[in-house]
Order: C-alpha cells, then sequence, then structure tokens
C-alpha cells in the first residue's frame, strides 16, 4: 500500500464502483449507522390527538363508504420519521376506525394479528370465527391472526375506536397472508357475551374439551369491568400497605392468553395502566415500540425530549429506547399496546429504569 | 447345564440363598408382578358415604382438641388395598377436616401441595402466606407447597371440609419438609375477598408488577359462583348447537395457574363437572388416579366391577387404569381431584376411551 | 369437653374404632410420619460389591436359562430398608444382568425407561426398535419406555453389564405397562455403530427429518470414549485456570437428549463423574435419590454414616436427603443415575451443598 | 351522500389533505399492498457469484486497512429489491469477509448474532469471549449476541470467508446495542481446539457445571469432519432402505444449541445439505427468507423464474414465499441459513411443498 494518494483514490473509486455494480455494499462505511451503540429509531415520539382525529373519521364516514376491496374505513398512525408509511412505529398499526349508524365491514381474514379498543361508544358487534363480540366503552377485542371478523353497527349512532396491528412488522417480514370473507357478518345476532366469553372469562377456569396450548388467547373480550375493578384493588392494596403496584401510585395489569398465560397475541402485548393523581412512573427505556392512548383522566406523557399534556383519547408513540415517563394530574387511565413478546421471544428485550422518579 | 433334577434343585436353593444374604432379588421371579401387562393397583375402587364421614368427625371434634403436634382434625381416606396406609390413593391423600366454633388451626408450611374443597357450610377463613382466604360452599381453596397456613372458624357453627394432598406421592419419594409456623393465624381479619383474589380473579388479566411464572396458581380461590356460571354456559351452549362440552350432556372445567395456564399445583389436577338429568360419561381408563366427591344432585359411579348411587359428599377413588364412568339421575355436580400432571410431566400418561357409552 | 378420662378414654376408643371400620385413619396420631420435617427415607445407604454380584450372576449363569416369561437373567438390589421389595431406592431399579456366550433375551417392551451400563467387558449388541446396538465397557446404551428391544451375545464369553429402570416409580404409581414382542433379535447383525448413533451422535447437529421434540433421547449409545475425553478435557481445563469443573478436582458430564437437551428420559438422569487423586466433592444433600457405580480407580464414598472403600464396578445406593461426598484415592471415575428429572419437573427439587469440603 | 361527483370530488381532497396534514393515511387505498394475498416480498431472488466476490474482496485487502471504526473488511450482498440497502434479505445479513496476512480485527460485541462459515482456506482464529477458534474449510463458527470477538489472521495467506448476521432485522426492529472492545484479541493462542468445544463438543454429553438453558448455543464452532460424517450417513442409510433423508437423495442436518436442542441462536437457523448427483429437492414455498452457498459441487438452483447453475462459492438468496427447488449435477453440498426461528417463535411460520419434485 505504497500508492500515492491520488493513485489510491482512483483504485477506491474503482473497487466502490466495481462493489456496487455486483450489488454489493461495503460494511467499513457505515457500519455505525448499521450497528449504533444503542437502538436509534427512524420513528420519533409523536402525539395525535383524539380531537384531531374523530373529525377526519367523520368527514370519512360521509364521504368514503365500507366495503370489498378497502374492507374498512380506517385512517392509520403514520409516523413523521417512517417515510410516509402509515405504521405508528416499524412493527405497529395504530388506526381509528369508523362505522355509521347500521353499517357494515365485510369479513375477511389475514396474518396479521389484530385487536380493537374502544375508547368510547357501542353499538357494534365485531364478529370472529362466527362469534358476535360486543364491543363497548373501555373493552378490548382480540382478532387473532387467520380469524375471519367483519364488524356491523346495529345501532344509529356511529361508532369510532382503536384499531392495532403488527401489519409492519408483518409487511417487513413477508409473513402476510390474506383472504377474503363473507360479505356479510355470519352472525347477526347481538348478545351482550360472545361464546368465547361464555367459555373462558372466568378467573382461573378452563374448559374441558378445549385445545391446551393455543398461541393466541381464545377470549375475544376483555370487558372494562374487569379492567377497572382489577386495577382499583391494586391501588386499594397500595393504601393498605400490600404488594401489588408496580410503583407508588400506579396500577397495571397485562392482558393474557387464560390458556397459557402469555401474551394476548404472539406480537402484541397490551396492558392498562392507572396512576393515582399527582403520581409519576419512573423513566424508563425499553427495546421494542409501544402506543398508548389515554383512557380517562389528565395527565402528561414525557418521551424523549417532548413532554405532552394528555387527556382522554389522545395517542401517544414511544419508540424504540427512547425514555418515557407518564405523569397524572388527575386519576388518569391509559391503554398500551406494544411489541415485546416478539423481542422477549428472541432474547432481544432489554429494559433500563431510572431512579429519578420525580421530574 | 447337564445336571441331574436334585443336583440343580439343590445348586439352585444355594443361589438363592447367596442372592438373598447380599440383598438382591432376581427378576426371573417375579417379572410378571414387577412388570404386568396394564397397571395392576394395589389401591381398590372404594366408596366413603359423607353420611358416615361427618359423623365421626363431629365426634372427634367433641373428644380432640386441634393443637401443635397433631396439628389439624383431619380424618383421612385410607384405601383398603393399600394396607392400612391413611392414602386415598398412592399419590392422593384426601380426608375431611373439622374445625369448631370458634376454633383455629395452627399455622405450619410443608412441601407437600393441598387444597381444600368445601362441600357445605361456611365461616372458616384459611390464612395463606398472611393473606386470609373465606371458605364458602362450593369453593375450591389452595395450599400450594411450602405456604404457610392455618385456619380460624369465626363462626358459631362447626364447619367441615375436605382436604386433598399429595403427602403420599410425597412420602413414597421422599420428598417432603415441614415447619411449624405462627400457633394463632397471623392476620385474623375475615374478608370476602382474599388479596390473592383481588389481584388474579379477573379473566384473562395479571398483574403487570408479579413474577410471571409460579409453578402453583397465585390464585388462593376458585369460587363457585365462576365454577357454577362457568358449566351452566357450556350445557347453554351444547343447547345452542355450539362446541364446548366434552360429551353430550357432560360439561367440565379444569381449575388453572391464571400465570401459566397449567394445572393449579405441579402435583395435582383438579375439575368440576356437571351432567345433565340422565346423561352419562363414555367409558374412561386413564393412567393415574383420582378422588371423586359428589357436590350435588344424585347419580351413579361405576367403576370396574362397582356401581353406586351417590349424592351430595359422597367420595368415590379410582385407581390408576380402572374404568369409570358416571350417569346422572338428576343435574349432577362432581368435583374431582387427581395425580395426572405428575404423568403428563413424565410423558407417563394415556387415556383410553370406549366408544359405548351407554350401560 | 369436660368428660372424666376414663369416659374420654372409651369415647376415644369408641371413635377410633369407628375410624377404622369405615376405612379411614385420624391425621393427628401420625402427622409426624407422614409429613416429617425433612425426607426420612425408608431405603437406606447400602453398598454391594461387585465382587459379589458377578459370581452369583455367572451361579444364575449355570443355573437359570433366560427365556420368555422371565425374559432377563437379572439380579436386582434389593434396599435392606425397602421390606424385600428389589428396589435400589423408592424410584430405580438397579440389576446385574448376565448372558452366557451365544445366548440370547427375547425382545419385549414397558413403559418403564431403561438402560444399560457396561462396567466391562464387551460381544453383546442390544437390539432397540430394530437397531442393534453394541455393548462394550463404559458405554451407555438406552432403551426408553416403549421401545421394543432385546439382546444377543455374540462371543463366546458370557457379558454382565448394570440394568437401570424406574420400576418402582412405575409400580408405585400403577403406570406400567408391558408387551412381549420377538422371541429373537430382530437383527442380527453387529455393526459398530448402531443407525442411531449415524443419524445423532455429531455434537450439535441433528437430522432435519426427524421429529423435534422426542420425550426420551434418540441417541441409543453414549460411547465411552466420548465420555473419557469430555471428562478429561474438564481438568485439563481447570489446569489451565479456565472454568468447566464442578468444583475443584472434580469434572462431570450429563448425559442429554441432544434434541431437546434435557435428561435422557423422563425420569432418569445419568452422568458421569472423575475425581483427581486426592480431590473431594463437597458434602451433598439433594431431593431424589440416586445409584452410584464405581467405574475405574480407587476411593471412598460417605453416605450418612457409612464411609466406603470402593473399587471399580462397586455399587452404593445413596437415599434422598442423606448427604454424600466422594474422596478420590487414585483418579476416580464414577457413573450416577438418578431420579432427579422426576422432582425438577414437578418443582420438588432441593440441593444443599456444605461449604465444609475436606473430611 | 348525495353530493354530485365534483363536489364529492373537492370534498374528499380536502379530507385527503386533512388526514395527510395530521400525520395519518387512510387504509382503504392502500390495503391490497399492506395485507397482500400471499408475501409479496421487495427483496429478489438473486445470485452472487463467488467468482465475483472474491477479486473485489482481495482489492479491498490492497486498498482498505482494517481498524478500529469500520471495525472489518466486510463487502455485503445488497438485494437489488431492497433499494440500495446492504442486506440480503429483510432480516438477513451475508458478507464476504476478507482478512490478509498477519492482519486483525480488533474486537467489539454487538446485540445482533453472527456467524462465519468457510467456503475455504484457513490460517484464522477468530476469539469468542476470550476463546480462540480456529476457522478452517467447512467449519461453521458463531459469534452469539454480546460476545466480544475479533479476528486475527496467523499465517502467511489471506483469508476469505462468508459472514452471517441479523443486522437487518435488529436495524428495523430497533434492537441494537454495540460496544468497541480490545484493539488487539486478548488471547493469541492458535489451539486447534477452543475451550468451547473441549466443553462442548460430544455427542449429547453436557458439563455438569455450566448453565442449563443459555438462549444461544455454547458451542463455538461446527466442524465440518462432523457435518461431512453426518451428511454421508444419512446417504448411506438411505441406500440400507433405512430412514433418516429428507426425500429421496437429500440428507440434511441443522445446527442446534446441544443444551436445548434448539436452534443455534434465537433469530438464525442453520443448516447443511448435501444431494446425490442426479438428486432434486421437491419444490417448496417457506415463511421467511434464507441465503444459500454452494460448498462443493455442481448444480442448479431454482428460485421463482431463475433457474442458476452453481458452483463452490456461488451464493443465492430465496425471498419469503418464492418457491425453490435444487437439483444436483455432482454430488452437491450446500450451506444454508435463514430466519426461521424468528417465525417459529411468533406462529408465524408456513411451509408449502408440491409433490411434483422432477422439473
Amino acid at each position: 500500500m505504497s500508492m500515492s494518494g491520488p493513485e489510491l483514490r482512483a483504485d477506491l473509486e474503482k473497487l466502490y464502483a466495481g462493489i456496487r455494480r455486483r450489488h454489493l455494499t461495503p460494511l467499513w462505511t457505515q457500519r455505525d449507522d448499521l450497528m449504533p451503540f444503542a437502538p436509534r429509531p427512524a420513528a420519533v415520539p409523536h402525539l395525535w390527538r383524539w380531537a384531531d382525529l374523530l373529525p377526519l373519521a367523520e368527514a370519512a364516514g360521509e364521504l368514503v363508504p365500507v366495503g370489498r376491496g378497502g374492507e374498512r374505513r380506517a385512517i392509520a398512525l403514520a409516523n413523521p420519521g417512517l417515510a410516509g408509511k402509515p405504521y405508528a412505529t416499524p412493527t405497529l398499526w395504530a388506526a381509528i376506525q369508523y362505522l355509521g349508524a347500521r353499517e357494515e365491514a365485510p369479513e375477511h381474514r389475514h396474518s396479521q394479528n389484530a385487536f380493537r379498543f374502544v375508547i368510547d361508544g357501542e353499538g357494534v358487534w365485531t364478529v370472529v370465527n362466527g362469534d358476535p363480540v360486543k364491543m363497548a366503552k373501555g373493552d378490548l377485542l382480540l382478532t387473532p391472526g387467520w380469524h375471519f371478523h367483519g364488524h356491523h353497527n346495529t345501532g344509529a349512532t356511529p361508532m369510532a375506536w382503536l384499531d392495532g396491528l403488527d401489519i409492519p412488522f408483518a409487511h417487513a417480514m413477508d409473513t402476510a397472508f390474506f383472504e377474503f370473507g363473507a360479505d356479510r357478518v355470519t352472525d347477526r345476532s347481538t348478545p351482550a357475551t360472545s361464546r368465547s366469553e361464555r367459555l373462558w372469562a372466568y378467573p382461573g377456569l378452563r374448559p374441558l374439551s378445549l385445545p391446551r396450548n393455543p398461541p393466541s388467547s381464545p377470549l375475544a373480550a376483555y370487558r372494562w369491568e374487569n379492567t377497572d375493578r382489577a386495577l382499583a384493588a391494586q391501588l386499594d392494596l397500595e393504601s393498605e400497605g400490600q404488594p401489588g403496584v408496580v410503583e407508588p401510585g400506579h396500577a397495571a395489569v397485562r392482558c393474557t392468553n387464560p390458556a397459557t398465560g402469555k401474551d394476548v397475541m404472539p406480537t402484541i402485548r397490551i396492558e392498562f395502566h392507572r396512576l393515582r393523581p399527582g403520581a409519576a412512573t419512573a423513566l424508563r427505556r425499553e427495546v421494542g415500540s409501544s402506543v398508548w392512548q389515554v383512557f380517562g383522566g389528565d395527565g402528561e406523557i414525557e418521551v424523549g425530549p417532548h413532554r405532552w399534556n394528555v387527556g382522554a383519547g389522545d395517542l401517544v408513540v414511544v419508540p424504540s429506547w427512547v425514555p418515557w415517563r407518564i405523569l397524572a394530574h388527575s386519576s388518569l387511565d391509559l391503554f398500551r399496546f406494544g411489541d415485546a413478546p416478539i423481542f422477549e421471544s428472541l432474547h432481544q428485550h432489554r429494559t433500563f429504569v431510572t431512579e429519578e422518579s420525580q421530574p
């Protein structure tokens, strides 16, 4: 390597041209970007206000029909860092879905895992593999991968809710399959309780006749009434000096597959959190991304350099390894979904909790 | 081997004497007993009537104090085939426990897994690792291995219930540890709902703060109200033409560890069954043994050559691989516990179901 | 309870008589025996000398034919504490099996898990599910539950080896099934390497075409050459200041199911140990029982109150929770089998290691 | 919705503008792209010839030093469908790495899982967590996530090999961590056998002293000698009419974590395949992507519409769900790595095998 500068430069240029021509790339020029010291997500923290989302969904309700092909009247959060892709994070899709009075979304199925969380309203039934599941305020409804599902609004008022899926993950990984189903939902009955709940919604009991280890939860609905009681109990126990809360003033539950105790679906974790007025969580960093939706109350969500005042319906995205903290003004209820099961399954999970819990 | 008969006999006798002297035993003389073609249990099918048990327990209540050393006023089923040992089966202990008005059983802990099932009555709280758990009719209460526990009757009437443990298994396997605890129960409060239930008794929800994979259920009580609803729902679904029952007219649930979906304790399986009037189960053989207690209604239990009419409180033991069947006269509710988790863990489980379901 | 003494005594006698008559037993009179503070095994530590066993086996070889019905010429260790039962421990069977020149043991299968360990000699092939497996000095050969197997001695000299099974466990648990197979072994070829080894005996490689999670090891033979190298390497690494040994001067390997990394069979753990001359293990107590056989060298085995000088072929039984320690005079190689997988599966395992490692 | 066309169009435009302004995206306009009927990978099948790669690596050896910052002289396959990113597939990185005589690549560690496969040559040791591991022709060497590693060429001739990592997956998922280590490798010794192999490279044996369930294989090297014997044995067994091969004329082994039987690393599957002359695999589609490298022999690889003649060193990428088949002219050995463990862990795996196995 006793070449002079210009010689070397010419040879290097020739080398790089040859590398490019052969569909190759040198590592040494981009190691730092490819293999950062810590996650450097392209996705950015972002806040979407429900007060902005709902009117757009309502306008779409006026202008855009629901039907075969488009399939759903859903408007997705498009993370400003993700180059216009309709992704909340690199793994998660989050959208407001809107169904007008008497409207119906046709049945289909896909390998992507999906859920709906109802920030407000009622009147819609989602029919999952033929089982009609009522959707009402505070409820979490599941549609695990490859389950047929359609929705119909039986009421006189429109309804909007949050849809969450692992579409970006499936798209990036090339794992997605899709199939059309019936044009109208296959069971038009409107029971208060789905068959899935009648079989599975009892603490610690399982039907003897059903499969032992389903990969996704066989329980189609997690009702707000139970979630509310579970969160309240943790705070009550704290008041009594008993364990149960995550940290002072902070109650939380995870929704699980009752047949296995694992996450509700292999790629998606779902949690509900409640903070007492004035409480704050510790500052945390976690591998993997999350979407939070405020369900009730007022507070602040701090994510990286941002600190947002939030209220019911507001949605905040926390990308991987960006520090976050929540502070409650009033009693504050939050819904969270994230991709942690992916990284726990693959031994890529890390969490870092700072001790300085007060801002 | 060209010896004459008497010579051979003498040499054989000498050989067997030498074998015995060295603490040895030949296989070839007892292969058939040691390694039968199918399980040939020493335990026999047997029926104990509640009407016989309860008066004996009441008499013991008059004559035998409860306290440190004896620890519990429990009278155990002693399978007639098991040579006087106080074992219902080779793995399972079943006893009626009796606590008089205002009486108290001191705290202790042991590595054996235990539960209580309440056939009738109320007024007793069992305090498990400091958590007072109300005992009432139809409830299942757990005391997993190495949890401190004591009982106290807060009421003016005595109470009797079924105790189940894996004492015979632990004794045969030499795995048993035991420790005395407080002489009086460590929390005398009498809440309707234990702290364990306040944390865990919600379908599909788990507290975020608690350990992920406890080997035994963290839920101390399985309430009859839930069990009843779960069984009723399966029969209702059957009436609607929907899946859920085990076989026609036969509903059943398994009690599980809500954190893992597995059996409530590593050695003990617990189930509740309900049969419609006139329904019968298929004839089944299973590796492992069970104890059944009728909770309500009338019917027949067929076990091997026996066929017993049974009513509330009656207890029947089914040894390994003995065929059994249940027939309901009225609507019939049954509680069952067994050792199947042992054999499933060790890949020794087998089940054989005959098709001829009517006697 | 204001009765006078004699009155009370009479009433108690009547109570106990009633209890007995109904096939019942009070707990309070025997709690201490049933639920000891720590395991109090009936099995006792015991030593069987190979020099005593082998002549008895040879004599049996002269006097007792091998054939259908008796099945095997095996003489079992009968623990002096176990009331004449042919059991080494409550879970484990250990026997010397002997096959004369040109003799053959017919094929059969049973649900009990079995292995053979060859203390000396060669010339026998064991045919496992049709696969002929050569048996030679230092080798471990597996016959997992429900695999057909027979043995034939192709040589001109008799051969003796150690048989280990979970017969006592299966017998106590009533899980045993048995079936006769062919009267002569189904493949009379005598390859040096079984088909099982040709598929599986490569470090970290598995055939793509075979089942993912077999409950027992698909590898029929663990050859001494590999075991020897593995033990030697650990001691070499220790000499180089590198980790690998269990404790100073003590190397050990576990035989595992290469498809899962778990124990070779669901109920049986198998290990090889090597101690440097002068080395001693720490004093340990463990839940569960083991049988040790010295493979080569001289030393002492301490078990509870006993301390025995041992040499090649000698067998020592260690009951549950009895403290044990091994001291090497020369370089000392040992084979061990035990029931630990049962107790680990059921969360009953405990180990206690004392720090005082020198006697 | 009784608006006229132009009115509607104007309103829709306003709606879409509002949606965009709020960082939102409608689903209905892109459902088909986001949720295809079957995976529609952006990555394309592609062939890189070793004869093209090696001269570029050699030229880089002349022109580009190896050192801190760039870290490695590695030239990565950049799938033509992936917009210039240095990714072989959406999850997998594959590169030729080149180290000149006496050169050294400094130590570092990263959360990405890595391996090296040696198509030819020797003389380099990779030092993994301080353990020097010889690299030679046909060997697979592992560097699981967060293990420090550096390489040094002790010989007088340069060496090139294949590097495989899950860089694209970690980058897309934002899970990557990285740390510099020592500037020179921390152990300069050049043993033929690494300490890792001395502890773990025995079929079915594990050191008693080491952790039970490491997420990645503790065995640093899978030697060609073993792989070759394992593949040869399967074909020999086939000739003898015994099971073992995947399909006629097609032998294959998977490299596994000997402590668990699972894949070598949580995100990467590694297999070796051997085809007899004239043999062909069935046409298969699989969820997930793979990279194949021919190790020896000549044949054809069919991927989607392509059919390439390939020889030693040639690399072919198979994107998700694209059908592939291999045909051997001579005896043909292939190395394959893929991302299947990710999709099996997450229950996203699907395989479709067509019966028509001849082209």
